[in-house]
């Protein structure tokens, strides 16, 4: 018997025991927003770094000034830097916090109390806020780290582990601390487990990120609210002014229409075009499960290009006059917008974000001014096609799952990422076990046994890949 | 000594102790949206009935489902009919109620202790909530009255008295009881003193108000918010549909675009257009006190046109999505706007209404459906140009400023107005005293004691025109 096998046979026969320790921290109610949980915050972290020490890792609580961030070291004395030769020392990212729980009264179980399910069609389910996002989740990575533990006495390679306390509300310290502590972190390759799976069968590597250029548009006219009335015809109307630069936004194909806004955009290879288009993403089956039927973004695109490989311009609020009940004839002095743009390859954060810029105020008439605020900055992260890891992964998921990995664009941006790239000079590779009915987020957030069975046994063949 | 200049002697040498009387019903705090205030209202509606009582009315508190209306009758026993001969029968109508004073912080002195000023210019003024709007200004109107009444004995034609107390908040059981009492008050014509003046120096005779149709339009796409970095690019976005609608509203020179919009819409009579001319609104001086420089409305027409004579269509409000601080990468599943249109001539408020709720639904893709709802649906009025009446007024007030009243058309709605045409068949004639200075809903309203006095003189030469 390999190695490997008899790591995944440990693996299958302690399941039961990994529930437990799993459901020991699902019990910890460590939401990270509310100050009021900052205790269990701390409970949490504690209860992972004890359980890191207790499999082969030196882990500590490392203070900020929000909750602390969990890291472990190969305790073995393996150095905190890059492998010079041999498996490289892999970087673990994971968050112990957790969501919110309200509202309380639609969750049909008290939230932090987990218990385990069946579904109508068979399958079991592991109910509790964070089951998925991110506990279960990060445990599929550290059980089977405590399985070659106990069958070969050590790790398969170096891994240094970060689970911090703050993704739930915008990682706001980790940031700071991957910057202050980058020597530390500057390891070989980045491992996040907090995707989702492309169905219950298909396994996925998440390998691009698209980008994040996010505005707020404020326009004043007016130096007062005024009588429609009075000046109703005459004055200028901000909401008219933001209502005709947005629908600028998009030509008749859905193509945006800011001069420059596809410049570094390049369309895929035609071989990973070919498997996402074999994927058949059906707007029957991505957007019926939100009651719409047509999609709605650039024509001649295939849907799960518009949602994973093209940038968007979207708007995503706007305000403006009376907006209470029934009437008010009101003139409003001011309007504003938020408008965000996914951005994908090459695209240049900035140039988007001026671009963007001049193109409101070359819309803008006499009596109308513009302030601008920007929330969000973020390039595209793309793992190079051709990386051994991401094919060592392919392989170790479909030893697994029996199916090739899919290998998708995520749509939305996961920054600490961004960060393992632009500080750290390292790639990451993101594999994860959810589904799409986990409803992270939301009351009764679950997570499928089958997921967190089969998410362990895939790390323990991802480990063994990369190692070799 | 004409009966007129006997009259005018004793408005004059009774100043002091109008301002007494006008000062006792400001120290009343009659607001009327606010249930807490609901016994001062009352005793402003008594405070009227008493001292129409004593001037030659039989004036009583009609009950409603709000504040009671104080209805005052000739006590000479005039029929509550149309004149079939001699002087018209008028119905004045006026205001008791008043709006809240928030913020109170604002004000320099308590708001329902009036007190008389001096501005800079060395104008007087008094200053109190309601010293304008509308106690101050039906004042105007009483305060003659009481003077025909104590100089000949009695009123110089028929008139009935209508001082509700629901002015501030919508005027909302007014009409019913109107519609409930129509035989009371089919009268022959109706005046109003809840207006302004052109200038300090120049009285105005409000002519025609333009109508209202006032529609909220609420779009929704899916069926639940969406995360725009997972749908983003895919699903229909109902802030970018109702930009594009918004934005199509207008043409590139300020028309409107909704198919047979400009339906009923006549051009002013040369001489009218002439006279509007000649009063030179600049947009230095109109949209200047607003910190504004171009008249944003219908190429080619004057800015006067553009508030009082000209159809418009405006956005009240409009609100969608994430409004918050800060960025949050929602992509809304509804979005809604509140777009009246200012109606001018023989436009169908119904007819608008319908084309436009058109031209929405027109312009609506896939996977956007529409509500409306609609707040309000008035016709324009206008009073005949040759109205004799209207003549009259002009010669009266001109007598008493020595400048020839401009005759305009007001930008907003006053609803019940249209009620007096619609439900009685009355035209109204409206004239009023207050300026544009006077903060009328805001901290520190005033009312200059010029506009007092001689408005005062100005209904007391208007009465006794009609009369003539």
């Amino acid at each position: 018997m390999s190695q490997l096998d008899a790591v995944l046979g440990r693996i299958d026969s302690d399941l039961d025991k990994s529930l437990e320790r799993l459901f020991a921290l699902l019990r910890i109610q460590s939401i990270s927003t509310d100050p009021v949980y900052k205790k269990f915050c701390r409970e949490a972290a504690e209860f992972v770094a004890t359980d890191l020490n207790s499999i082969g890792f030196s882990a500590e609580l490392r203070p900020t000034a929000g909750h602390p961030i969990v890291v472990g070291k190969p305790s073995n004395g393996a150095a905190s830097q890059r492998s010079k030769s041999g498996p490289p020392h892999v970087l673990f990212y994971g968050h112990y916090d957790v969501q919110p729980v309200d509202p309380l009264n639609l969750w049909t179980a008290p939230p932090f109390e987990p218990k385990i399910d069946t579904l109508p069609d068979g399958r079991k389910i592991i109910v509790a806020r964070g089951a998925c996002d991110d506990k279960g989740q990060a445990m599929t990575f550290i059980e089977p780290c405590r399985a070659y533990k106990a069958v070969t006495g050590k790790l398969p390679l170096p891994i240094t582990m970060m689970i911090e306390g703050e993704e739930e509300c915008g990682s706001k310290n980790l940031f700071g601390f991957v910057r202050d502590n980058a020597d530390e972190f500057k390891l070989d390759l980045a491992l996040v487990c907090d995707t989702a799976m492309w169905d219950q069968n298909t396994p996925a590597i998440t390998s691009s990120l698209r980008g994040l250029v996010y505005e707020e548009v404020k326009l004043t006219c007016a130096d007062r609210d005024l009588h429609s009335g009075l000046f109703g015809g005459a004055a200028q109307n901000p909401i008219r002014v933001l209502s005709k630069i947005l629908a600028a936004l998009h030509d008749e194909n859905g193509r945006v229409t800011i001069p420059g806004f596809y410049d570094g955009v390049k369309d895929l290879p035609p071989d990973i075009k070919e498997e996402l288009k074999a994927l058949n993403l059906t707007a029957e089956n991505f957007l019926g499960q939100v009651g719409l039927k047509e999609p709605a973004g650039e024509k001649g695109r295939m849907l799960i290009e518009m949602v994973t490989t093209r940038p968007t311009a979207e708007i995503n609020g706007i305000v403006g006059g009376y907006t209470g009940e029934g009437a008010k004839t009101v003139l409003p002095a001011k309007a504003a917008a938020k408008v965000s743009f996914r951005l994908v390859g090459d695209q240049d954060p900035l140039k988007v974000r001026n671009a963007f810029r001049a193109f409101v105020k070359e819309r803008l008439p006499v009596d109308c001014t513009v302030e601008f605020e920007n929330f969000s900055d973020a390039r595209a992260l793309q793992l190079p096609f051709d990386s051994p890891a991401l094919a060592k992964t392919r392989a170790a998921l479909k030893d697994e799952w029996g199916k090739t990995a899919v290998t998708v664009g995520a749509g939305g941006s996961i920054p600490i990422v961004n960060d393992f790239k632009s500080v750290l000079g390292m790639d990451s590779i993101m594999v994860g076990f959810a589904l799409d009915d986990d409803r992270v987020h939301s009351p009764n957030e679950k997570f499928d046994l089958k997921s967190f069975h089969k998410g362990i046994r895939s790390w323990a063949r991802i480990l063994d890949a990369l190692s070799a």
